[in-house]
């Protein structure tokens, strides 16, 4: 046998800055693809997973070259040293692990939904203020390559003017034990509109319909409509009980539209050269009659994208953001803004539908961070 | 040059009982097609082409044969004897000619929707049930293999109860100078829900939300939800701005969920046994929370589909129902419940998406007819 | 009722130079749809039916308006005056109606195959050259707007030297009687390579596999390769036996590769960016080991096409190269390349795929007609 | 920090009849899925990689639990235990590799194909058989649960009388240094026909045509054709430049035809029954005729598949063979008769695609270990 060091190391040993050291709280479904990616990445150096069930904890530690394992945050705190940590707990911990991190100086990634209830995330951002720490959220589809060109190409004004957004995502899915189908699934939504917008997720109000046609006692299927800027709208469509898969989000605008098809690996994003055309009126309903509607039909482009695993972007991008002493590009104030329209989506499935005004979404803090 | 007889002219000679006369009143858009399918139905003979503009109205009639051709009603009347009449004009002048036809004895079939509003619908119906005509909706897609093979799926119990109806109609379209896109595009949609399920379409209420972001002065991109019966729901979305076309239903199923595809000629409908069981609980969250969910991944089925127009049969059955002296299977009825929808999902768009009450679908009149 | 003149005819009457004079001859499949494009086609006039089965020709003749009926050509050229005769009748008899018509001094579409054998094929053209008449091949795939799109695209050299063409063509076919399935199908893969390649169709040998599964007396299922220039390879796969439906052909290219897909009407061509980079090299295998093979993982992109039957632009063709007294481009000579590569396919599976040399390719007229 | 044993090492303890050993040989790029799943499997112990490039060896051995790693065979055998090898170096070097390894009593299972040529391959079955050790090649594809369930389908008489089978492996590949697209990608289509086929892989004679447009030294762009019993034929298309992936096997069968996409992993099989009815002729050309041809469009069924990594099922199967002292499903004879074919083809392509004889298939061994 022939002795060898593990390379890996070695290739860590030549990052500048020093590696940041990072525990794993969660070892259930999220937890081991978090665990994976600090492993593998050239900024992390992955110092331990926690959970409760610490046999499930060493599943995931000990192919990863037996990292230590904990049962509890304090035990983390108390056993070794570590600059950050990443929260895949099941959501309503997440206020309680997140705020005992923070005071203890820990940055924090926390697995989306950020938080159970806006008033915790409000807290966590405030806590996380005055600890100067980073609070992060872990919103990974923002971190695809499709939805980095999408925020890109509409950045650059290459769909013009948004008329709608229309996003599905249904799946024979796990019905979940503590949330619905909005706030199990439309985060990812939520959060790539909050990502790709250039003003962000602020709707001053959403409408929710869903429905519970097995009595599971929360809803399966769902839809969540909400204006948009310049009269265009958003819809969201979530479904655990679809026997297909469907994972796509349609993004029409004036000048192009753009359709990301996430299951289509040889053509994910295609951006059509096709709409209508159509001379806004400024006075009267005659004019406007008088305008003539007319169509484009050009081509269809879809732009080459990388193949890389969005969840190692995630893990740089808290990296950097720690080093950098910057908010993160899904910081903690996108996981408040997504949150606050989940709630208003809850209050409005339970009035029948019925607009619900989204809470707020801007919090003064003294910094940024 | 060899003189040889009309061999169609011949088929129709064979028909017992003797052929039905009709007249096509508007040469628009649909009224050709309603024209092609009453020449070569061995149940019809196509007497006029009826049109305000004689011109359009020649450019259909000359090639079938040169079919007398007429500006209006009045001198269709006046002029020729017909059994029927097929109306094809702007929606809102369908109450204004059904009514004249009603009352001149003339059996009637409207292209959808029945009315511009539920009151003429309802005065519609009243006048046919007096005149002892019939009055149909030409509700042409539930005529197509797919609608067909649908109902009788439902009819058998192969889905199972009714879990959800997502229904997709988008494309490029034409943005109709006097109706939103609800009213052009949704009639499919319910049409379609009206005839396959067994107790038809009778939401108590719905809810619409839309959007009109090039300022046409009317919703271009829409979505319809109702509740359709044991907590299951329904949600059409309708768009005038995608430039992909998508025209696809699915039908979630206590026991199976049917796709149907209305673009894939090569598998219009997939019926999946797949699905999440759970038994409903009937006492409380604790009995609920204890109840193991499953999913049954089963195999995939796709019915082959006789190629037939669907517009042949609805002209057939627009035959049938007024020799056979009955109601037909998308009746004035029908109509009026599509219309009761449309009306509430107005109503609804008006008030910004809030439920908005149906009101009424059942009419009582003396006979059936 | 109104007398309106038949606006076509009044659209007719507008063009210059006046109107040719055709007539199609053969009401089985194909004659139909020549009859009908040359019935709406603003440069002809269709002038006669010719078909040995006068109640067939007269199902076709009636509703284009009474158009008069043939028996045979004799009949039809001494009945009427005709500049033009579009002949779609068995493959076998195509020689024998076309130098009769010929002889008459009449111009002459073809359907595919031009001819049953080379030897005819040679025998029309130089009749067609020494009675100074048009000789043209109804290729009708060339005249699609894909087709046209293509040829333009390798023209302006988008896809670089071409390195392979894959064209699949399979369905559940009607088995003819009396030609195998390279002969029934692959006419419109070898005339559209013939169409779009700068060099035309000129493979010096063919080699063929087929099968006869069922026993029927021909091939019902087969392959056929032959070398492009700059070794490059070209594979047709026919297939009469497959119960799903393919119609693509795949132009690799050392730029860009296209895909035309022509079930697919919402992208029909495909333009990939993408490939392998290989430096060609001049000497030795050890330098070709030298060179680093890399990939090219561009963009996608998708011409938007016309929409427009193709038979209308192949009637326009036929018409514009009679009046421009010039060769058409799907003339008799690519008619007769496209039956050469037959001939020597079916010798080929005769030997068992053994390489078969194409019998030959040019033939030396007086004039180019 | 708790300490906590090894999950899997327990779970691995509990495994009846003790755990096998074994070496994987080769750490490039099969290798490694090799190494994860034979340290997965309840059956085997993983004990060591080998390679020439330690490091590369190390970079596999470390993550799966500093397994040891060693430069050599001949160091493997020297300095651990193993029951078995698994060989996944370049194709050249299987037979040294794999003799040695027999030769020291060991069994083994070798990557695709089994050997550099025909004689090799032979010299391998016959020296196992003398050895007594299990010769087994990794025709990975066969147990994928796609290649098991036609397996069972065909077994079963589902298909019928196979017609055709076409199957197409295309993608932008890796061209690979020392092989050309034949055998860098057919042996995987000949495998599974092998597999799938009662009477397994045994034509005749094939017929290969190759291109390499590139001037790379080998053929980039392949077909291989070959009759089946009864009359029917096979068709592989393998090619390295195309840009869009297709992994498509079609099977047509006298009841049923099968199609196989492997990229599609929401109905990766489809059974159409839809097909041709012929009933085949016993006696003359004229009574063929007088048969009518008929249609079948009947339904089309898509099986579900358990989700089941083929590797896995196919280190279980190496270590059943084992135990039970039975030749594998796909054994080393297995592996002979793609090697035949592989080997014909080549003599094929340099002959310009002229039929090549099968040099042979059946080797007589004592037993049939």
């Amino acid at each position: 046998m022939v002795l060898i060091p593990d390379p890996l190391a070695q290739l860590k040993l030549l990052h500048t800055p020093p590696l940041l050291k990072v525990a794993v709280i969660g070892a259930g479904y999220w937890g081991p693809n978090l665990a994976r990616n600090f492993k593998t990445s050239p900024a992390w150096e992955l110092c331990a997973i926690v959970d409760m069930d610490v046999e499930r904890a060493a599943k995931v530690a000990t192919p990863l070259g037996d990292v230590p394992v904990f049962a509890t945050l304090a035990e983390l705190l108390a056993g070794t040293e570590v600059d950050a940590v990443a929260i895949a707990t099941p959501a309503r911990t997440h206020f309680a692990v997140a705020m005992a991190a923070i005071a203890a100086g820990r940055h924090v990634v926390v697995e989306k939904p950020l938080a159970a209830t806006w008033e915790q995330g409000v807290a966590m951002l405030e806590s996380a203020e005055a600890s100067g720490v980073v609070l992060m959220a872990d919103h990974t589809y923002c971190y695809t390559p499709a939805a980095l060109k999408i925020r890109e190409l509409i950045a650059e004004d290459a769909l013009g003017e948004i008329l709608f957004i229309d996003s599905v995502r249904i799946n024979l899915g796990l019905i979940q034990p503590d949330v619905d189908v909005f706030w199990d699934l439309a985060p990812h939504d939520l959060s790539v509109i909050d990502f790709i917008l250039p003003g962000g997720l602020r709707p001053e109000a959403v409408a929710a319909q869903g429905a519970d046609p097995l009595g599971t006692g929360k809803a399966c299927v769902g839809h969540l409509t909400f204006a948009l800027p310049n009269n265009a709208m958003a819809h969201i469509n979530v479904n655990w009980l679809s026997p297909t898969k469907i994972r796509q989000m349609v993004i029409g605008g004036s000048k192009r539209t753009l359709v990301w098809d996430d299951l289509n690996p040889q053509q994910r994003i295609s951006v059509y050269d096709r709409g209508v055309n159509f001379e806004k009126a400024s006075t009267s309903a005659a004019q406007r009659k008088a305008q003539a509607v007319s169509y484009r039909l050009g081509d269809t482009w879809s732009p080459a994208l990388p193949e890389q695993e969005a969840l190692a972007l995630m893990v740089q991008e808290f990296a950097d953001s720690i080093q950098q002493g910057r908010q993160s590009r899904t910081g903690g104030m996108a996981g408040l803004r997504v949150l606050s329209v989940l709630e208003a989506a809850s209050r409005s499935l339970a009035l029948g539908g019925e607009q619900s005004t989204v809470a707020g979404y801007d919090i003064q803090l003294e910094g940024t961070r």
